[in-house]
């Protein structure tokens, strides 16, 4: 048997870490690191220090690989994640059966939580329905939902009130905004709203030594955060961003 | 100045609490714990493990606080927990007052994560309303909502898909159950809905020695849950649970 640990590593601050994650790099003998794109570098040198900082034993091995890109400008957004999921799940196949020798443990450090917007989780479901069989361990860490809200020091949700998380392509759609947070959102789909009613708090980079936050009713903000985000994006190569949109009361 | 922290202590699992929340523990001088009803005792106690494990120095104190009940049988449910806001913030003023010389760092350790559903922010905001200056810091948690997803292995949306997290007493109400957390559900809410095709992800005590897990298709494991959740609740005096609801795609 092998085993898997699904570990979340939180969003970026290394002390955002639990102590069930650091027991968790410490069983691990393999860590599997994907990465795609411009995040590539920044955020596989992120991965290296937390191994570094909090591994007591020497000896365990990094396999990095080259994740193949998605097609972003598919029509069915859907079915192309899943056909990506399907080579994902060759390709993990391969290299748990190169790379990790039965009775080893071994792990994928995940940014944030594992389970939230992370398809690592259903890309193994489908490694074990091609019939390799594994002992699948997940390790929350702190969300990068988590970190926004922590910065600006606010709560997610009103009293009794619903809150919803969902990708920046699903924002139009919804009929009507409480407490929402956008993930995934490449396209800024909140510049497309413009009810006089909403505030938006917004942060990027969020538990790393770039986080920037910036909050206000979204009308007089959102031109400051477009070009915080654009400047930023092009002095990095890459963003990550998320945020919290509400109607007051 | 006075400074406050709100530390999300995980779940119940004491591994489960970042470093940076063992930080803030070593930082505060007073620890504020505020409980109520049958929970009482044992949250104070895993409360009061927490802090011998990990503060490193001795000499910190504990303000130890009855919770004034809320009316839970107030038909206005939105203004009931908004008067009680408003009693609690009178009690955290004076406590902070009293307990917390200046230049002093107090915390609050909150189970899970601190803005989800918890409302001690709020309630230091109208105590901040009320004309007492504190620096405030959050410190996120591991969510109860994390523990059941890494309990039962799953993802906690599908691809694209919206997230949804809500009390269950806004259950019913829900148009349609794609990806649904409910928390703070003492009715039993999921025992009202007839679909067939709904499945559930539920967990009880998520973290702690008792917990409890239980997942299939909504229909056919209801009464094993409704089982399962009064005996445990009969023998513990209390229970602390939450599901996720989806449709099969
Ligand atoms: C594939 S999802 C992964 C989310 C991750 N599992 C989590 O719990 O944060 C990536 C999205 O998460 C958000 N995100 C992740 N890390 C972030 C960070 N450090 N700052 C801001 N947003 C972040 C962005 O919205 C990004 O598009
Ligand atoms: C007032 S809310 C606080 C939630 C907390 N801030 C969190 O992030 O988990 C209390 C509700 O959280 C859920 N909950 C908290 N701790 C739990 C645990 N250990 N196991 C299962 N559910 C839990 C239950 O639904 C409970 O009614």
């Amino acid at each position: 048997m092998k085993q898997l640990l699904l570990i979340g590593i939180g969003p970026g601050n290394p002390r955002q870490i639990t102590l069930e994650a650091i027991d968790g790099l410490n069983r691990a003998q393999v860590f599997f690191v994907l990465d795609k794109g411009a995040v590539k570098d920044e955020l596989l040198q992120l991965r290296k220090n937390i191994l570094e900082r909090y591994i007591d034993q020497p000896g365990y091995r990094l396999v990095q690989v080259d994740d193949p890109l998605r097609d972003g400008a598919a029509s069915d957004y859907v079915g192309a994640v899943q056909d990506w999921h399907q080579q994902r799940a060759a390709l993990y196949a391969s290299l748990i059966e190169n790379e990790l020798a039965d009775g080893e443990c071994g792990a994928f450090l995940l940014w944030g939580e594992p389970t939230l917007y992370d398809s690592t989780l259903r890309i193994l479901d489908l490694v074990q329905a091609r019939g390799v069989s594994l002992a699948l361990e997940v390790i929350p860490g702190i969300s990068s939902v988590q970190a926004l809200a922590a910065g600006h020091r606010i709560a997610l949700n009103r009293i009794g009130e619903p809150l919803t998380v969902l990708p920046g392509r699903r924002l139009a759609e919804q009929p009507r905004i409480d407490n929402l947070v956008v993930m995934l959102d490449g396209q800024c789909a909140f510049a497309a709203l413009d009810d006089p009613q909403l505030h938006i708090y917004w942060g990027a980079y969020l538990g790393t030594a770039d986080q920037i936050l910036i909050a206000g009713p979204l009308l007089e903000v959102k031109a400051q955060i477009l070009a915080a985000r654009e400047q930023a994006r092009a002095r990095k190569g890459w963003i990550m961003d998320t945020y919290l949109l509400r109607r007051p009361l």
